[in-house]
C-alpha cells in the first residue's frame, strides 16, 4: 500500500489540495464514495449482486466506485498516519477473540 | 494486500460466514463501518479532527474504525475479484486527466 | 413537521448545542445514524429483512435508529432553513418527470 | 407526513416499484442518497457549510438531495409501518433522560 499511499499524495500536492484534505473532510468524501459504491447494489437481488462483475458496464462502475473508496481511505490513513494493513490486523485480531470460531460457526453475527 | 484478503478469507471460512458475505450484504457492512468512523469525526473543530490521534482514546477507537473499513473493504472486493490496489490506480489516472494539476490547483474541487 | 423542529432546537438550546450543530457537522451526524440503520439490515435475507418489524428486539432497534435518522435529518433542515416536506414534493415532481410511469413501469430503475 | 407518504406510495405503485422497495434496498437507497449529501458539504471550510444556502447552485442542490434523503426516509418507513414522527418523539425522550441539559451543557457530546 505505500507507493499507493504516495502516488495519492503526490497528487495532492501537485494540485495544492492538501488544505481540504482534512480528517474531518476526507472522512465525509469517504462516506460519499460509499454511497455512490452502496447505490450500486440497491435496487439489485442477492443473485443479480453476485453476478454484477459479469456485467460489463455495470462491472466497471463498480469498480470504478471501489477505486474511489480505496483512493480516500488511503489518503485519510495518510493524513492520520495509520497504517492501513496493521490497523485490519489488529482489529481482525480482536474480532477472532470476541467471535470464537467454534461458537459462532454458521450463524447470522451481529455487531 | 493479498496477505490480509486471505487472513480475512479464512476468518470467514472459519466462521462459514460466506453465506453472509455477498455483494450486497458487504457493501452495507461497509457503509455501517464508514457511519461508525465519521461518527467519531463529528463533533469535533477542524483543529481537533486534526489532532484525532494524539488523544489516545479517540485515536484508539478511529483506528479500530478504520480496521473495520479496510476488513470489509477487502472482504467485498475479494468476493467480487477486484484488486484494490489496480482499481484505486485506474481511477487515480482517471481523475488525474479530468482535473489536471496546471488548470485546478488549489481551488475546491467538484465532482 | 413544524412541531418536531421545534422541539429538537429547544433540545438543543436547552443544552448550548447549537454550537456543534453546523451544516457539516449535521450531515455527518446523519450519515453516522444512517449507517446504523443500515447495519440493522447488513446480514439478514430480503425476507427476514422485510419480517423484521416482528421481531421485538430487532424492530425497537430499527424505530430507534430511524428516530435518530429523523433528529438529525430535521435538525439539519431547520439550520438551513429547508422546508423537508417542501423539499421532498419539489424532488418527487421532479423524479416524475424523468421516469414517466408508462415508460419505467416494473423496471429496475438507476439514478 | 402522511400525505406525503401516500404521494410517494402512489409514485412507487404507478411504477410497479413496490418489488424493489424492500426495507434492504431502501435502507440502502437511504444511505446512497444521505451520501450525495454529505458530498456537498465535504470541501466546504465550517463557513462556507453555514452559508451553503446563499449560493443559488449548491443551496438548490443541497434541497434536492435533502429532497431525495426525506422521499427515501418516508418510504421506508411506511414499508416497515414506522410512523416517522412517533419514532423521533420517542427517542428525543430517550435522549434526553440520557444527557440531561443540566449536565453537559455546553460540551461536546459523544454517543
Amino acid at each position: 500500500m505505500d507507493d499507493l499511499t504516495a502516488r495519492i499524495r503526490a497528487f495532492a500536492e501537485e494540485r495544492d489540495w492538501q488544505q481540504f484534505h482534512t480528517p474531518k473532510n476526507l472522512a465525509m468524501a469517504l462516506a460519499g464514495e460509499v454511497g455512490e459504491l452502496v447505490a450500486e447494489f440497491q435496487w439489485l437481488t442477492p443473485e443479480q449482486a453476485a453476478a454484477v462483475m459479469d456485467d460489463a458496464d455495470a462491472g466497471a462502475r463498480v469498480r470504478a466506485e471501489i477505486g474511489d473508496v480505496v483512493i480516500y481511505l488511503t489518503r485519510l490513513a495518510d493524513v492520520l498516519g495509520i497504517d492501513l494493513k496493521d490497523a485490519a490486523v489488529a482489529k481482525l485480531a480482536e474480532v477472532a477473540v470476541r467471535y470464537p470460531a467454534e461458537q459462532v460457526r454458521g450463524s447470522a453475527h451481529k455487531r
